[in-house]
């Protein structure tokens, strides 16, 4: 593969556009206005064509991949012979897990880069959303309103966050816009991360960051703690957590990561404490055992939980974990947001910024960690 | 009256504490170490004392009066004669209209202090609280939970809050400590005030504000509105707010602020847009026209509200607001936190401080505006 020389306009360089929703006119604007010599080719699927990996087949035609340099999709990928020329494919989704095994991935060195951080606004504001909900007897207080009584006596006082403490069980760009809300409400931010992150250059973000948001410099916690041992892990419980948020990936090292073990840890780190930790999980549901959550909170070792995800997962009907006491269970929604495909086409615009100067990508899928 | 002159160790200074609630341990620890030569008195009063004057009534002595030169206190107020030293009140409530009549109010030069700046905090925890979960539809899918329904396409993908609009209307500690969180999400802050704020200075929070939250210095808002006509009013109306705050006093001029009228702008500003404005109220409910809200809700006027203020208030068993579509009410609670002594207590060591270094205090009651 022979790369086209960086030079600002895009000179040499063909976009193409595979998603399942329209790009808006003034994104296709912008781009002919920063990259004149771009040329910019777009094919709607309808949502069908969007869950599966479908390049040769209609509606793109195999001639439309020749020239491609750079490719904006879900899954619809080329073989590495019907797309020669292609050095970046940028995909709409956060996870790569679906192109791993892709030829265009595994036999080329294209760049593939992920959605990263396209999650971080709408799903920070379901967990602060959740929480502080909880903390001031918002689901009590709707339930009065249905039966249209005043009562303010009712639930007793609220505590309020300032200088409450959220841990936060990774620390990626969710995690780092939960914690600049929490830190503007009051809260101490303690991060937990595999890695150690000792210096200012290990604790950045390298994933994109909507402009203003997050923490990319890796500033706000008070206390970061690491690694990949139970010690290690009971050590960030036992740190009095009154919010513990749960934004870690799923992989066999987290399945059932928080289990009886942990909430027994969580409890004791708050006896001495006015209160308990509430949890929150926006990551996958299997990261924590779904009994042994269930007993935590009929046995008071933890507050209350908010769960967009559980295991199993939908929650079938009866579930125990539907009514377990101060439990709030969305149906894993917190991920969506209208400004998904904006953010999404903002990434697109920001890596094309850098092809055009020649420097790396961001977001870039790592061929030995496969994420 | 002659003054004590200021000094570090508040050497000659006696502090009378006349409070429904027990002063913690460490406060008085802490203030024996700050201030070594503070006498200090505690009067603890049951619920029912806090509701009257009662300065010459038990428990507290007549005698205990005559040295006090500090007073801490809601409605427990000596005559100018028994206390002929006092030069410091610091109230426990962040109003002061029920001290204005009072002799040692009208009649002596005493500083009086509210404790102005203990809300801000519980409040915008409320507002930001009801304005999310209306959001990512929280109250429904509360609802969904209870029927143990996992159903992820009922209510539609959410509008995250990065790049809207939030209006405050009554830029106070309140609002700040709003502004402070809105911001952080990723909000644009408007502000308006009854007074211009066009330089650094006037721009300035002059209320207590705990540390590191709020906003102090006023440079949080993209725009400042500011003024007393119903045209000025219209103009921060028309700024295409995706959320308006209400945390303006009641006062001869702000009952009725926002009524049909309001609602019309704000309904022609947001024409041109995705969508509508949402209210929040957490002021005093007659700043809102009660019949007004119902038909602006009702005719789509403006996308929701939550009330934790009414007009009537308490909300009368089957009165329309109840169950007006897309509304919220909560009975009067967002004021309440566990903290709110712990805040007061913090606003009089630091106006000691201020106190014992010969400054002015904060949170002054002006004998002329009468707040």
């Amino acid at each position: 593969m022979t790369l086209i020389k960086s030079n600002k306009t895009l000179k040499g360089h063909k976009l193409l556009i595979v998603t399942p929703w329209g790009v808006p006119p003034d994104t296709l604007d912008r781009l002919k206005t920063e990259f004149p010599d771009l040329e910019v080719d777009h094919y709607t699927l309808t949502l069908g064509w969007a869950h599966k990996t479908a390049a040769t087949e209609p509606p793109v035609p195999v001639e439309a991949w020749k020239d491609v340099t750079i490719l904006l999709t879900f899954n619809v990928l080329p073989t590495p012979d019907q797309a020669p020329k292609l050095e970046y494919v940028q995909l709409v989704s956060a996870g790569a897990n679906h192109i791993l095994k892709e030829p265009i991935f595994v036999d080329t060195e294209v760049n593939f880069c992920t959605a990263n951080g396209v999650h971080g606004p709408q799903i920070s504001e379901w967990i602060i959303s959740t929480f502080l909900a909880f903390e001031h007897h918002i689901p009590q207080y709707l339930h009065l309103q249905k039966e249209k009584k005043w009562d303010r006596a009712k639930f007793g006082t609220i505590e309020d966050a300032v200088s409450k403490t959220i841990g936060i069980l990774g620390y990626g760009s969710i995690g780092r816009q939960t914690a600049r809300v929490a830190t503007a409400i009051g809260m101490k931010v303690h991060a937990y991360t595999l890695h150690p992150r000792p210096t200012p250059e290990s604790k950045r973000d390298l994933s994109w960051t909507p402009e203003g948001l997050g923490d990319p410099e890796g500033l706000l916690p008070a206390k970061w703690f690491s690694g990949g041992s139970t010690a290690e892990l009971h050590e960030f419980l036992s740190s009095e957590l009154d919010l513990l948020v749960i934004a870690t990936p799923l992989t066999d090292n987290t399945r059932h990561l928080i289990a009886a073990p942990e909430f027994k840890v969580l409890a004791k780190a708050a006896k001495d404490r006015p209160r308990k930790t509430y949890i929150s999980n926006i990551a996958r549901g299997p990261v924590i055992n779904t009994d042994d959550l269930i007993d935590a909170l009929n046995g008071d070792l933890i507050r209350g939980a908010a769960l967009d995800v559980t295991d199993p997962e939908p929650l079938p009907d009866g579930h125990a974990l539907w009514n377990t006491k101060n439990v709030i269970v969305t149906p894993h929604v917190s991920g969506a947001s209208t400004s998904y495909n904006t953010r999404v086409l903002a990434i697109l615009e920001y890596n094309l910024v850098r092809l055009s100067e020649g420097k790396k990508l961001t977001n870039q899928v790592s061929r030995r960690e496969g994420y």
